[in-house]
């Protein structure tokens, strides 16, 4: 598959920022499993390029993610098991995507500029950073179709908004705004419209700035310090501060610290 | 045991809700070790039971539970083993109610009605979702009468509360109102006096009324997730879907969706 | 190594309280190896000690700790192995100190005078309670210089702030306020310059004045809980309560109890 066949997506890379964009907005960009095997391959090119520092993930038109596709599920077959092998294809693919996302040796941002329900939630929850536009709406809604909740949200959902809340949205449906996203901490931010492009660009520009292997080492630090002891957690610490002492960037960034031409406490990322 | 043989419970199914009532209001609720037992026996009834889709949890009297019940224990007596033993005695009774709850097939929802003390305490932190009364009040109390902390808050006030205000409440020992437990995510909602009886009983019957089969992967997935890499808790997930869509109720869901009868984001459990 | 040999930080013991001081003003109590040993020494000997039933840990001058010693990094060489194997030793030494913060039977009370950046931000995530100056800053740091974050962030900072704000706090090298501090978590209260000194010093107090066995218990019960399944959790909370039951401060708590000269809501420590 090369990068300009995409038919489901779109994938640019400026300014050391991959950009993929679901693009199925007759679908609300719930996408097709040829879709999701494209969102892969769109992320493994990003962790493949070295003009590649962080990855964005966005929507086109007024959704960001609706779902899973229901138009490929052969509802109208009585063969409950055929049914149920293409959730497990489509699970399978969606969660390969989503493993990708937390792996990836690149911060993620998702710039999430509408609905996000089900697996849209789903990548939400992956991501390093989300940024919200004032339309953007986050459900699960896999209770209301009979669905079994997937897309990582036994890994992803207590950890980001809490225990509480995490059964309270799963139990009751409930649809979250926006601003209630970031109270919950399922967003970083939300921008009007008008400041919502700019700021997603900007962020993403200075999250691609920023030292991507000390990046990669810090969210890979969170996801696998979760379940460490203290000592086991800071022995593989150790081994991290190693390897950036024999990265090119150490003796840059130290000198200049040393001779006082930065501070320790310099912004990496602004978040407006 | 009966169902109608409780002396220290009260316990009725009404509208698809289990609901179960410590009902020893001059001990503040706190039950006798035979008094567990009937509260173990049944939350195992709801489970047994095809016409209970959700548990509720509460008090009668001013109390929810005070905790423990110290009458039972042969404190006039020198012997520290024969006190100690009557701990491990009630601990393993109190902490298989308490493993019940968590592992239990059907929501669980815990309306406080008074003071929530020790194991008091410790099921709320157990539960799916807490309603309080205004009259709610939280604590731990353990190092006040100078026991170790049990009852669960080892596994489960960091995960409610988070880090620093699991230690805080159990270095100090502070009381919580029911406005602040709803801050710190001990409870979902609390309620003015006059709606607290009539909101626990529509919440519960919305809790019942949802799909049992999915509420109860829902809540294994999560305490099953908090200890599994992202992969694992995929996996297990793929599985759960693949039951979920074998369910006849995903059918019903599901074309009722095609059809435009239901959208996603219906809410499954009204939280006025 | 005798207590009062410490060149880099200051030791005594008053009302109970262990206090160390990190006493290097001039580095912005940046500790060298040799102030961390003493560090850590002056932990251990706060745990022999029978006298100290609190560790309380702040910084002298205006900072309070702004991170490991870039003086002592042999930054003019040209052989980075030499400068990788510094920050081994270093990082060594370090964790260390926070594994024995972490393990240690006795309450540990940080009182954060001013910045704590890199290993100043690690011991307070390890400490079961935090307070603040209006003047305290908080900041990773590491991504400025070139390093991977240590200091057991990778265990700590999700737990602490949660999963968004971790990845934020690394990710943008924001500096958080005394005020922000609280609202994240990472601190239990701020105060005034006025009010500070003698705030810390009756949190501490009262720290040392409880019942250290419990303390010790319950900050050992979080830290392992985390890991483990709810019944796993129990079993060892169990052993706890037997223990806690042998202990003398059981009978005496447990008597003024049942003649009501306590309450079971009894202030442990007083939080102004």
């Amino acid at each position: 598959m090369a990068d300009n066949d995409y038919q489901c997506i779109l994938f640019d890379v400026t300014d050391g920022v991959g950009r993929i964009t679901f693009n199925l907005p007759q679908f609300g960009n719930a996408l097709t499993v040829a879709g999701v095997k494209e969102f892969l391959h769109a992320l493994n090119a990003c962790e493949a390029r070295d003009d590649v520092g962080a990855v964005l993930i966005t929507g086109a038109g007024k959704a960001f993610c609706a779902g899973f596709n229901l138009k490929e599920i052969p509802l109208d077959s009585d063969d409950t098991e055929a049914v149920a092998e293409h959730f497990r294809l489509a699970a399978l693919w969606w969660h390969q995507a989503m493993h990708k996302m937390v792996r990836l040796e690149r911060p993620v941002l998702t710039a999430v500029n509408g609905v996000a329900a089900g697996v849209g939630l789903g990548m939400a929850l992956c991501s390093d950073m989300v940024i919200c536009s004032e339309h953007a709406r986050f459900l699960c809604a896999w209770h209301a179709i009979g669905l079994a909740n997937d897309a990582t949200t036994s890994y992803s959902l207590t950890k980001v908004v809490g225990w509480r809340r995490a059964f309270e949205l799963m139990m009751t449906n409930r649809t979250l705004s926006a601003d209630e996203a970031v109270e919950w901490g399922i967003a970083n931010r939300t921008y009007a419209d008008e400041d919502f492009a700019g700021n997603v660009d900007q962020i993403a520009r200075d999250l691609a700035a920023g030292p991507t292997h000390l990046q990669a080492m810090a969210r890979d630090s969170f996801h696998s310090g979760w379940r460490r002891s203290v000592e086991e957690a800071t022995e593989y610490e150790i081994q991290n501060v190693m390897k950036s002492v024999r990265h090119p960037y150490f003796r840059e960034a130290v000198d200049k610290f040393v001779k006082g031409e930065i501070k320790a406490d310099i912004p990496q990322v602004r978040l407006p």
